[in-house]
């Protein structure tokens, strides 16, 4: 077992502030880093949660991220809104052009939001489950470093490359995933690596292409693609819809940007939503309630919605007021805040 | 080994018209249907070849298509072409809408067609390929009947629900992939039926939620989705957005619909496309040429396009101005002309 300390939400936050400031982000970027990070500590998604501060200041110690940087939206065309975040992290540009997009997505019935030159390091279902609230059916997607190998080869060529949903429902939290097109994430290898455990064989090949169960020899040689070519294609997808089609960086070129820092991704990151009422008008609501019967057809049976573990997740930590942390990480947290 | 016959492009093409005029379609619709199943037989994609005049001839028999239905194309929202099919076919509703589209994205940045109303047989990717030959990048998906359960269920409840995406690439055919989200698509289980032999037992369950290799048991039980959980949570949001949100027919409700007829499926599709001039005006053609250094990345160490046999096939089949049919199938074909 693990051993952990539980901490406050407000305390979790606060925390995160103050090694984000001390280390140089802006006030700004510090809340909307903050933010996410508590966020995935809550919803228990540990490989999305408090540990990612120590990515954040590793980044920004590396001279790599503009920790202060102001993101300029532009207002680029009917379907199109532009999120430049000045070599910043995505977060807080997302969170600057949120608005934007979902006006643009009730006028025009569709609309995208392409950030650009961004670090990257977060999960994508914050975005869109913000989206959703905002009464928004959101798809979100990035490349990352060439981590993955395609179906049918050995050498790395794209990102985790993650693929996030939202839709919103009637009553309760809206129906969301947000998976990497990678077998795994690469979150949960760093995480096996830190805690000295195996990993399964199919979750990499190592620099050979021979499938391992060591976590270094993983994160030095490719991860593989889930669901074979079709994940393979579904990862392709998301490479050139987040990379060449927005006019950023792919994951073999955002690696080439590190330059062997080792630090967060540089890339861009494609949202995209969608109005249901620009859709089917004042029968959007009964059309909301058809989508219950499909969402009832699979809980009914036994299977789980892809969100259900972490709401529940989130209700307990919401319940307690505080959540759980491993006490050696959140003693290495603690130790990154400077006076 | 089947008994082939080879047949002209031209022969087939005519052939197919007859079938379908001579069985109650009007002249665009079987020109529309009879394109598609030309280009598949020419790929060497069977399963969606000239086999599919079979269930379009049913499907008319049963009463339950309008083979003389004249689309109609809806100016919705600046982002949103409506095509509602009025129980036609979808081919000639998207014939028809495909350049309202086009414009719309060239407009707007991104653009979304949803065809209504439309019964459904057929491989998107002669859709996605030809928006790609307009020069837009594009996304295509539809519900289908529910044949496929939940990961971690053993009910139906989606279709098997493709997804297919077009690149355009400044020189030769356009990157393209149209894959199911279930295992395998329904097409190869029912040739397998069709030629008697087993299926994996990774593609479907009986009706008691059993693995099987019985193509007839499968057919009456559920197909499987691809790669697990992830490929389940896909599905999920085809059957949403090709579903609840253009105020069309779910895989359950199309199967409702059909009421044991057993013919094509009733529903709507959603097509999205995105101008890539529209997100990067004059480098977009730059940009392009990065889309290039990730196809070669994947092509170079021995992984493959996911078009590339597809290709191969076409360039075979137009060289000889030929290609090859089960004989037996033709002959079931050519029986289906009335004179």
């Amino acid at each position: 077992m693990t051993d952990t300390t539980s901490i406050s939400l407000d305390d979790a936050f606060a925390l995160s502030v103050s090694v984000l400031v001390s280390n140089g982000y802006s006030a700004d970027h510090a809340n909307a880093i903050a933010k996410v990070v508590c966020a995935g500590q809550r919803d228990e998604c540990h490989s999305h949660g408090l540990y990612r501060l120590l990515g954040c200041v590793r980044t920004i110690q590396m001279g790599k991220v503009d920790g202060t940087a102001v993101p300029e939206i532009i207002d680029h065309a009917a379907g199109i809104v532009r999120a430049d975040a000045r070599n910043g992290y995505s977060l807080l540009a997302f969170d600057a052009a949120r608005g934007m997009l979902v006006d643009k997505a009730r006028k025009s019935g569709i609309a995208a939001l392409a950030i650009n030159h961004c670090y990257h390091f977060s999960a994508l279902w914050p975005e869109v489950e913000a989206l959703a609230e905002d009464g928004v059916v959101a798809i979100a997607m990035t490349p990352s470093h060439n981590w993955v190998a395609p179906f049918g080869g050995r050498k790395p060529v794209f990102g985790t490359n993650p693929l996030a949903f939202a839709w919103p429902r009637p009553e309760g939290h809206p129906y969301v995933f947000d998976f990497a097109t990678s077998t795994v994430a690469r979150g949960e290898i760093e995480l096996h690596r830190r805690a000295g455990k195996a990993i399964p064989a199919d979750w990499a090949v190592d620099a050979d292409g021979a499938p391992t169960s060591s976590a270094e020899a993983a994160l030095a040689g490719a991860m593989t693609v889930f669901g074979g070519y079709k994940g393979s294609a579904l990862s392709t997808m998301i490479e050139l819809l987040a990379g060449p089609l927005i006019g950023d960086l792919s994951s073999m070129e955002s690696n080439a940007h590190d330059n062997g820092a080792g630090v967060a991704p540089y890339h861009g990151e494609l949202l995209l939503a969608f109005d249901p009422t620009a859709f089917t008008g004042s029968s959007a609501a009964a059309h909301a309630q058809r989508a219950e019967v499909i969402f009832d057809a699979i809980v009914d049976q036994g299977a789980r919605l892809p969100s259900q573990r972490r709401y529940a997740a989130r209700a307990r930590s919401l319940s307690r007021g505080m959540m759980d942390i491993p006490s050696a990480l959140l003693a290495e947290i603690r130790a990154l805040v400077k006076s």
